[in-house]
């Protein structure tokens, strides 16, 4: 388990709110050309000349959507980068521009905050995004981030939820489950380490799954893909929530049905393993675990001989009528209504 | 003082995160001509021809920069809109489009909730802007609300901190102190209360600096006064921490010095009256009460006839070289550096 053992700590009332800010994002290196002006005003200026541009926006809460006792703030950074961008590829944008606030409590150094930003700094190098505002201020209690983040598309380019037509087919990048499957091993070692501190985990046969849920990666690669194939897709949304929820989602906003075929979904072996030695059902993970940063979309049949070929895409399904309603099609052959689980933070 | 005493409370478990976003932003009308795509896909899409955008993003935090046991969450819904709004204007840019993220305790209703939006909505309809995204989730402490304000500005129009030259005058809106007096009120009613439930204070000979604190406005009409009058600002700031710092922040970024004329600081007569009562300087809570939401800018002295005769705008300084320094004249003809003060809520 990882804690911060840093005994050279600053305290954040060394510095004040004003110091905080500045501090924490004066190496960042403005990359983009509509960047005009970043950090430093009362507000960044941005130049998309006449390109569109997509606005997205995520919190992640202590204690919600993240346990500091097994994931690194570094880590933290980056996937709070990341689960924005995400949202900005689902819209077949490139992401250019993210803002950062975080609220935190004293019980926070300096040296912390730092490590958070080193993670949000490595996401906007790979990702080639630039940070052009934020506010930090004082919480009553934990860590939370808000982060906003800015594309740029070509009109014709904007892909939405709504577009999917019967006979379309329903694909995905990547596989499924992983991330929650991670969390599952590292709750578990959690407790673990509650009664024995000193155990050391062999997490080595977990760790693509553990590096799902704690440095999960937003599929830049597949918009440029789409780019390259010639391809649009005429629906789409990435998978935060879960599978199901994606599905139905799409579905409802697009007035469409689909059949979700069980044994088209992708599943890393590592999930399939330890989902035997969890005793839960591979496919329940991948439909309702999320936190996937996978993106689900549907294309027109006639694009199939253009994607076929790619080891990154998986067709899972097939867009149906919206009376057909949204099934999944077992491995048995037998239909199952699909509903949204998703994720319920408000349960008591 | 205000609590919900509403009997008929909607938990949040019972709508779930999907069903909260929706129906609190179902009545919400899109206004802009730039919005293309509102809430309802995983981002929203804006089109904004050959404009500059701006952004800008906020955090408000229970427990730091409100306390609910004086603020009705419809004023917190206002007022966390007018505070990025504000900001928005300081770029001499129009405000088109908010995302506003809330992080709630189970210990919220949805009615409660509603009541938050309803004043999220107010400001959207006074102020003309369009909101186009957000995020709801739960915390285990408290309220938090991030909002990100986006906003249209012609190249030629942005207006910076850093554009102040020497000779220049330093002109505000408004008047000072009354948001910080407000509070000071507000805190000693919520004292009382404490000790008698029953005691029924007399606000009245309050009402300006109460309203000023729990309903501040932003001053987009300045914004359009700039184009009627055909004055563009040299440098221009809003005053959220308090003028001194504001002072500064425009001095520091554009290498300027400046003196500041204690008598010229526009006070209300309310802000004077309480401050005699509370026996503290007025002139000291309005260089660093903060939350005034008023501009303050700098223009060339050419520009001085267009703007003496408004009853808005107040010349409070003169713009010098750098190596002057920055100080407040005072009434006694003394001259004192002026240090920002500020809001410091990471102090122990």
């Amino acid at each position: 388990m990882i804690e911060d053992k840093n005994q050279q700590r600053t305290k954040l009332s060394d510095l004040g709110e004003f110091g905080l800010i500045d501090h924490l994002t004066k190496n960042f290196k403005v990359k983009q050309k509509s960047t005009v002006k970043s950090i430093g005003d009362d507000a960044a200026v941005l130049n998309f000349e006449n390109k569109k541009i997509v606005v997205t926006t995520d919190l992640l809460v202590e204690g919600v959507h993240f346990d500091l006792s097994y994931m690194p703030l570094k880590h933290l950074g980056y996937k709070a980068v990341i689960v924005n961008l995400s949202d900005v590829y689902a819209m077949n944008a490139k992401a250019t521009q993210i803002t950062v606030s975080i609220a935190v409590s004293n019980r926070f150094s300096l040296e912390a905050l730092e490590d958070l930003y080193a993670g949000i700094e490595t996401a906007a190098n790979i990702y080639d995004i630039d940070v052009v505002g934020g506010d930090t201020t004082s919480s009553t209690k934990g860590l939370l981030i808000s982060v906003t983040a800015i594309g740029e598309v070509e009109t014709d380019d904007v892909v939405y939820r709504s577009g999917a037509k019967p006979n379309d087919l329903l694909v995905v990048t990547g596989d499924f489950g992983a991330a929650y499957m991670g969390l599952q091993i590292l709750e578990r070692e959690k407790e673990v380490y509650k009664v024995n501190p000193n155990n050391q985990p062999d997490l080595e046969p977990y760790s693509y799954i553990i590096e799902r849920q704690l440095k999960p990666e937003a599929r830049k690669d597949i918009i440029k893909l789409f780019k390259d194939l010639g391809v649009k897709p005429s629906s789409m949304i990435d998978v935060s929530d879960g599978l199901s929820s994606e599905i139905i989602h799409i579905c409802k906003q697009s007035k469409v049905g689909c059949d979700l075929y069980e044994e088209k979904i992708p599943l890393d072996p590592q999930v399939i393993s330890t989902c035997e030695e969890f005793n839960i059902d591979s496919t329940t993970v991948a439909l309702n675990g999320g936190e996937d940063y996978e993106l689900l979309f549907t294309i027109s049949q006639d694009d199939y001989p253009k994607i076929k070929a790619n080891p990154n895409l998986s067709v899972i399904g097939y867009v149906k009528e919206e009376k057909e309603g949204v099934h999944l099609v077992t491995r048995a052959d037998t239909r199952i209504p699909i509903k949204a689980q998703g994720w319920k933070n408000f349960n008591d």
